[in-house]
């Protein structure tokens, strides 16, 4: 296309951003009409991609980080022949497939969810990361990102971990339109404070008009001929730009226009243009990967292992027995015990550093492109990651969490360190998976386990060595559980999972020696939880007491309130929990001291039996 | 002190943090040895502390950002007079308030919680701020940071944000001492490499030998003599320093040395210097804060407001009674409605921009100097501070979040904006209180009342209008609930909170049509929670249905469930909540696809109530 033809093609995606938006009722025009004439040039001339396959292997990818701007990439899927006219019109409406933010799967050429700002750049590293050190098929990655969203740590994260893996095939786009959501921006469109900001984190940055389409045309040849570093090209731009009524002006954010007509008539009218894009290269070969029965570790009953321990080495070998197996560390490799694939399988290894948004982002972006990620940290730092596990819930997104020192059961180093609200966190992610096992064996299992799975799934595991108990082959399903003490005579069920099993049997254990009968299940699967298992104790037991190392809320307590919440009679429930904020202390005095060892435990079961034999 | 003098100094600091990690059997003695010359020079030469007053409204404020660090710091309140030699050696022994990571409140001269690397620059910019905007009694904020933790985009959120506001009363000091917890980070000694990073956010940059002490103190001396600017003072160290087994070595971060007395032997022996502090400036006048009576909005019953319009109105007039209430943006006030407050009172108004996690630290810092902060975003962005929040229960801080636009009823924007989680999330944290109102009197209300909590408090807001149901002189006290409607011939008692309180009484309406008496429960408190009221309700009518604008786990269901987990019998208990990934629609339209409308309360009570009846 010649500069007139882009500059066409740049006021057809605003036209239909306006028409979108005001079919909807809502939207956000004005930060499409900044981003247009980028993004007509980008799929004019330099996007490689096949619409028809979006699965291409060697298909550039696109992320829209500022999600918001949806209107313009839907109004881009038209020119390029992938939407028709009339689902335009659907923008925002109950069963759309175009969503106020973009969505993967259900449009299959976004690659993340976006609408979270600050995410686009650190999933797009990710994929820019697999691409170069895992699928190698010369794909490049282009994220268009918002000039407020460059406020967002994770923003810099990312550059930091772009610039430093020398990503040349990573080109972020900045849309420096000046204005956010309530105002200006801190720098305005002072394109320079952004590009010494870039240039500082080793990245090649380009200034340009970005409303100049033979600039933009040339700042993508720039982009792409430069080796050895990402590129950024920050582009001056004006917030709802072609249309004098809104044009760089505050105020307008998130809002269709008032005269939309009009508009379309200023901008020259409804067009209908349609853009060849480029083909992707030659697909490259699939990949070989190997794929052999996994030889997972196995542990002798008796013997004592920690659970993280058994993490790592039950991950090298799935990494030894799946060539499709990635393993991602938070700078604490060697407490997590990821070292151990590292060590075994360095080229599927990624170094994240202390940057637990980017150590997740990453995850999402390698599992976009079909990659199984492991990525792990402490699970109290996984909370850093927070927004970004929602927001790859969203994506459909199969990513493996694992978190480990776990609880005040991690001993000396303190509260700052310990997990108490995690199991909270990832139950409540939509479509979650969550699991705590409590021995090696069950570990090995579990991680082997994870990788088939659909959506975010998490393992917690412990710091400490706890004995194993059950043998190699016992299989643990997902939504499963353990009767570890059953009878006929049972007056409780002790509910416990990770290092309180093992207190829960030791209580089972002194209450025995009086005579009385208590039930233990070890419910590694905190969701799904094993709901049967759970009504038959109930019934049979009269009362269901959980024991965690973990807040009272939102953990293994509520879980089994959960089980019970399909109307039908709940026996009586009560639950231990970690009520106080901790200190320093030994592993056993913090489990004594939370109240949720095997002390706690039977004196809890004593109490309750009594009770109900007063009743 | 004279440069041997000083030397001499920092070797005591070493020798106390050998011998207090070796007494404890753990800790990280090597990451303080590195540090031990930059806060000896600080402590004997610049520091302006009383330690005998530590709420001295001048006193500077140290932030040991690389918590792990604690023995150098409680080995410099040894030196500093402020702790017994004795106590040192209790370190992260049970009982001891000298834990693995420092604590406020259990220590009184510690300013935050860390731990969390990359959180102590981001609260020393908010106290900072405090400092500059608020308080303006001249003290300085000094921050020690690690190397590892700038891989943390929060550090340069708050970089971003010091540099922008000119915090030339803050002062970085990082200890570059190159390796990381399971080996080097990724910019080893190479100062250059973070100047730049500090330079391009606009700080004034400071490279040294971080043993050589004097040019330690010439740079403070040059960073407390710039204007304008904040300062950031890289020091190349080694880590384990003065020891010769472990300086400068791999593998032994985390880990007491292994033959401690000689180390201490090679370090000098022990010694018993004492540092004469010097004074803060003369106190400044007490704050002159207005404390009036707050007169709130006043809504009539009848008409329609959304609870986020309630909520800025509210919080301006707070500030109007209470001059010691500030407010905090994540760039969405014209969302989230705090730039009313913005409007009235700009003085006391923090604009944050888009960067949850400096919106969280900056209110941390500023709650840590004894103001009342207010700190608002959407639910959904919270999420991304999950883990500072988490960190400010830790420290005990006051805080006030509030988090709009929650659940499925904002609408078109779709499942990214839409905070699902955040009940989960706050219920979890330890301390808190969570409170989600349904109408613009009730919101009001409890804007003020949140103020005087201890804690983490979160205040979940609506995006739509709904009906005013309350006069504006209810009360609505903390862990209370209001009952909507009741009768003895109740069959099951409805319980809701924020929006699904409407379709809860619509659902009522339609069900005594037909001639089924509901119970409706406005649950405005989630935590703490009116177990009594739900107990009794339960006994009364048999049934409990939660129904939320929010995933089943966690939230509202979870809350309820919770009440009756005292062991003592338990009612029925249904919960309907978003069990979907929401795409774009009306609100009405998504609460409706969501299940937790009118018309699915009602036919779910109809289904119980059947049941109940065949049995």
């Amino acid at each position: 296309m010649n500069t007139d033809e882009l500059a066409e093609l740049g006021q057809q995606l605003r036209v239909d951003s306006v028409r979108a938006s005001a079919a909807a009722g809502s939207g956000h025009p004005t930060s499409s009409m900044s981003a247009a004439d980028l993004l007509a040039v980008l799929l004019a001339h330099h996007l490689r991609y096949d619409f028809e396959r979006p699965e291409h292997p060697a298909n550039d990818r696109f992320v829209l980080s500022k999600g918001h701007a949806s209107p313009l990439l839907y109004a881009a899927y038209k020119a390029a022949g992938a939407v028709e006219d009339g689902e335009l019109v659907t923008f925002r409406k109950l069963g759309s497939r175009l969503e106020g933010h973009p969505t993967p799967r259900r449009l299959p050429w976004v690659e993340t969810a976006t609408g979270s700002l600050g995410q686009g750049l650190p999933v797009g590293v990710g994929i820019a990361l697999a691409g170069k050190r895992l699928d190698r098929t010369g794909y490049r990655v282009w994220v268009l990102c918002g000039d407020s969203e460059l406020a967002e740590g994770s923003v810099w994260e990312a550059a930091e971990h772009a610039g430093y893996e020398n990503l040349d095939n990573l080109i972020a786009v900045v849309d420096v339109n000046r204005l956010g959501q309530r105002g200006p921006t801190r720098h305005g469109h002072d394109l320079d404070a952004y590009a010494r900001r870039f240039q500082a984190f080793d990245w090649h940055t380009i200034e340009i008009d970005g409303h100049d389409v033979d600039a933009i045309d040339r700042a993508y040849g720039e982009a792409l001929s430069t080796t050895g570093q990402p590129t950024v090209i920050l582009a001056r731009t004006l917030k709802g730009k072609g249309v004098a009524s809104v044009e760089d002006r505050e105020g307008l954010h998130g809002k269709p226009l008032p005269e939309a007509e009009e508009a379309v008539a200023e901008l020259g009218g409804q067009r209908d243009l349609r853009v060849r894009v480029s083909e992707p290269q030659a697909a490259a070969a699939l990949r070989s990967l190997t794929t052999e029965v996994v030889q997972l570790p196995r542990y002798d009953q008796g013997e004592e292992a920690a659970t993280r321990d058994a993490f790592g080495t039950a991950l090298a070998a799935l990494g030894t027995a799946r060539g499709d197996v990635v393993a991602l560390d938070g700078e604490v490799g060697d407490s997590t015990r990821t070292e151990e694939f590292a060590k075994a399988h360095p080229d599927r290894f990624f170094e994240c550093y202390i940057a637990e948004q980017q150590l997740v982002a990453t995850a999402v972006g390698i599992a976009a492109r079909g990659w199984v990620p492991y990525a792990s940290t402490f699970a109290a730092f996984l909370t850093r990651a927070h927004d970004f596990v929602r927001m790859a819930s969203i994506s459909g997104s199969g990513i493996n969490l694992v978190g480990s020192h776990a609880g005040v059961s991690i001993g000396q180093d303190g509260p700052s360190q310990m997990g108490l609200e995690d199991l909270a966190t990832f139950r409540s992610v939509y479509g979650s998976t969550v699991l705590y096992p409590c021995d090696a064996n069950q570990t090995a299992r579990l991680v082997a386990t994870m990788a088939g799975l659909d959506g975010i799934r998490y393992l917690r595991t412990s710091r400490g060595k706890t004995p194993v108990i059950y043998g190699p082959d016992e299989e643990f399903p997902v939504g499963g559980s353990k009767t570890l003490r059953a009878g006929e005579d049972d007056r409780l069920t002790v509910v416990a999972a990770g290092v309180t099993v093992f207190e829960a049997l030791a209580a089972a254990d002194r209450l025995a020696e009086d005579g009385i009968a208590v039930r233990v299940i070890d419910l590694y699967s905190v969701k799904p939880v094993d709901a049967e298992t759970l009504r038959r104790a109930a019934e049979e037991t009269g009362c269901l007491l959980t024991v965690e190392d973990h807040h009272p809320e939102g953990g293994l307590g509520d879980a089994v309130a959960e089980a019970f919440g399909d109307g039908r009679p709940v026996p009586r429930l009560v639950r231990l929990a970690v009520r106080t904020m901790p200190g320093s202390a030994a592993p056993d005095e913090q489990l004594h001291a939370a109240g949720i060892d095997a002390v706690a435990i039977a004196a809890a079961a004593r109490l309750l039996i009594e009770e109900a034999v007063v009743r």
